[in-house]
């Protein structure tokens, strides 16, 4: 892509309703333009950003075995009467009448149809355990959006539902959850800590939250040092392997504001492993036994001929809210560096113009061109802006790895620089060696 | 895929309101299920087929150099009033009123929200030509929902739209998206026809629908048969090639019902060379110069610093509704198979059991892992139905490649299918070339 044909919109000021550095750092570098109260477009640079955070999460549930599936957004609200959350879910649902008067809503959430969908298809045993997932927009009323695509209306969320026979078997399901979202986060560079939480309107019997950990974060967190340690990679996609990963973060202290007791923490944690920061929440995983599958009749016939009601567990994440969450972990004083499997493109090309000299164009023109056919997505700068404008803008994009082609360029030797890091004077074999060992 | 693990629930009877061939083969296969009144759910294996066909479609977009965004379903009413549209649409559009008492409504296109980012966003020349597009699900409250995904309410549209300077540009922009329609339903194998149209509810000067055969289909169609010979891949993407493009389709006859006249057919079509068959719309292009910049104010500074309203056009495929029409043009006598490229899997491995020898089931999980290391997507019948109940699943499933394994199987050779095809038996290696090749 050239820069001068890329849809990208850069606004030097922004709206001091943006409080938040994510909030602000999107609306300046075009990633998103607000369409009206808390609902958002997604121009070019934010729309490939959300994509490869979806293809993560979509590659980290299908690694567990969860199987792809769509809902739509708009559904009726006779299942939500049926499972009795029509009446109590209030003002955040949105309502909405048909031209023939009946009653539908924007779905905030999925529990009720995926019941739904299960009872009326499945009818034995040996079609679970089930876990079906969906990466579809939600729409959630909020009195008072705010915060850009960290707490807006219309949002983009995976939401799984599993399906087991017993409450052993659910807690499996879970655990394998557990693993997919540490490894889904971990693939995004995010420090991620699952916490122990209450359950919240979804109801239910055992809940985390995960939280990422960013400086600018909403909720304080309060943890032993040495939960930061567990090494995501060291565990197996297996039965046992997940058992000991969920078992060995339980070992150590870690809350949010709303369970932090500081008697306990000094008590538990030694005062030089505390660690007192702030976090976001990015996934939410529920096991809620049979509070939807009961009232909705979701049963399966057991082994033994037997109707047997389902047990449930629902698991989410903030797809859309993950990119605000990113750029909260990673943008230091205006400068952004998207981590490798989420950035726009996987290098930038910037010649450094000089009046006289088209030499550094048509350089830049021809490391663009072996760039692409080696399979990267290069972005190259061909305005005629200034060395600041240009790397102004940069700043903003938030590519990882940059190119740069200057007057300090010779034939075999080019400027590779990695943002926040060092310039070195690179070989086209030895960029290539670099953006592939990173 | 493992079929006994894979979300599949078969259908032997569906309700007489299914009329459509495709209605019925989505319900059968457990690709869709209703969740209310011309509203959906994908299961996994008609996501799988409607993600293929957003791929293409994505893929020929972007070779046109559009570029990839992603709007809001739910609009503001207020730019729709600016447009003069608001009232005008009635009452296919779905209105919505939030908790603040605000007008919203659920997009049915998106010609007036593209065109408020447009004039917010874009102040001169140097930005056009530009042409935009999104995946997104729309909504129309369509009075008597019917025929499954064919004329549903909430469907996956592809639409796009160009911003140019002149009215010349503007039909460049038109001409290019005609070149990448066809490649798309190319690429799905349909035979698709470009017929000259009515502009409609959107308004303008010149127009297209994509109108692809199919015996079942909707619209009557009448052809010269000549047009059936005009071949895509002669054409290259560049500006002349195009221009020869559009200019040799519109050499012969081809009308709808809404623009035939029998006189002029007989006229001008020799009668050996007319054909009258029928067709499925499935993508529409519009070219309405001002519509909507005018009113809503969309211009930018020329070249001479003048202020000049944009020439825009606007450009829809019907993604979801191309699933239905697939299975229209493909499935014969209720055997489906579908084009390669849209296809579930890449091919199905199929072992025939019997009672007291397991070598069939063992060589087929041989074989189904050896081709997954080969980077084949295989679905694998591992249950222990009998031999005509797997090949009726898999006439539903419609998977074009089958591997069968049975008595016949000796150690080197398998019996490879080509659904309505022949069968040969092939070494690994030549069934490995054939995937390639096919």
């Amino acid at each position: 892509m050239f820069l001068s044909n890329f849809f990208f919109p850069v606004l030097r000021e922004v709206s001091s309703d943006a409080k938040l550095k994510s909030h602000q750092h999107m609306l300046k570098s075009g990633m998103i333009r607000q369409s009206t109260s808390g609902i958002y477009s997604w121009l070019p640079l934010g729309h490939k950003v959300l994509k490869k955070i979806e293809k993560i999460v979509r590659e980290e549930q299908n690694n567990i075995d969860a199987q792809e599936m769509l809902m739509p957004t708009i559904q009726s609200a006779e299942i939500w009467k049926e499972s009795g959350r029509y009446n109590d879910y209030g003002e955040e649902m949105l309502r909405i009448k048909d031209r023939q008067g009946k009653d539908l809503l924007y779905g905030p959430t999925n529990e009720e149809l995926i019941t739904e969908i299960f009872r009326d298809n499945i009818k034995s045993y040996k079609s679970v355990p089930l876990i079906l997932y969906h990466i579809q927009w939600k729409f959630r009323d909020e009195i008072r959006p705010r915060f850009g695509v960290m707490r807006c209306r219309e949002f983009l969320m995976k939401d799984a539902y599993s399906f087991d026979l017993s409450k052993e078997d659910a807690i499996k399901s879970y655990n394998k959850m557990f693993f997919a979202y540490l490894r889904t986060f971990h693939r995004m560079e995010l420090k991620a800590l699952p916490l122990k939480a209450s359950s919240g309107p979804i109801g239910g019997d055992a809940s985390h939250e995960f939280i990422i950990l960013a400086e600018t974060g909403e909720s304080q967190v309060y943890l032993d040092k040495n939960i930061l340690n567990i090494d995501i990679n060291t565990y197996e996609n297996n039965h046992d392997s997940i058992s000991k990963l969920v078992s060995d973060y339980s070992k150590f202290y870690s809350a949010t504001d709303e369970k932090f007791s500081k008697l306990e923490f000094d008590k538990i944690v030694k005062k030089e492993n505390q660690i007192i920061t702030k976090g976001i929440e990015v996934g939410h995983i529920f096991y809620f036994g049979d509070k939807y599958s009961k009232p909705m009749k979701a049963n399966v016939l057991n082994k033994d001929g037997k109707n047997t009601t389902l047990e449930m567990g629902s698991y989410g994440i903030g797809v859309s809210r993950l990119v605000a969450a990113i750029i909260e972990a990673k943008c230091q004083n205006g400068i952004m560096k998207w981590p490798k499997e989420v950035s726009p493109f996987d290098i930038a090309v910037i010649p450094l113009n000089s009046k006289n000299d088209s030499k550094p164009i048509e350089m830049a023109e021809k490391m663009y061109s072996e760039l692409q056919k080696k399979g990267f997505d290069v972005i190259m700068d061909d305005t005629n802006d200034s060395p600041s404008s240009k790397f102004k803008n940069f700043d903003l994009i938030g590519v990882p790895y940059q190119l740069i082609i200057g007057n300090k360029t010779s034939e075999d030797k080019f400027e590779f620089k990695e943002v926040n890091g060092k310039t070195e004077f690179c070989s086209f074999q030895e960029v290539l060696q670099k953006l592939n060992k990173k």
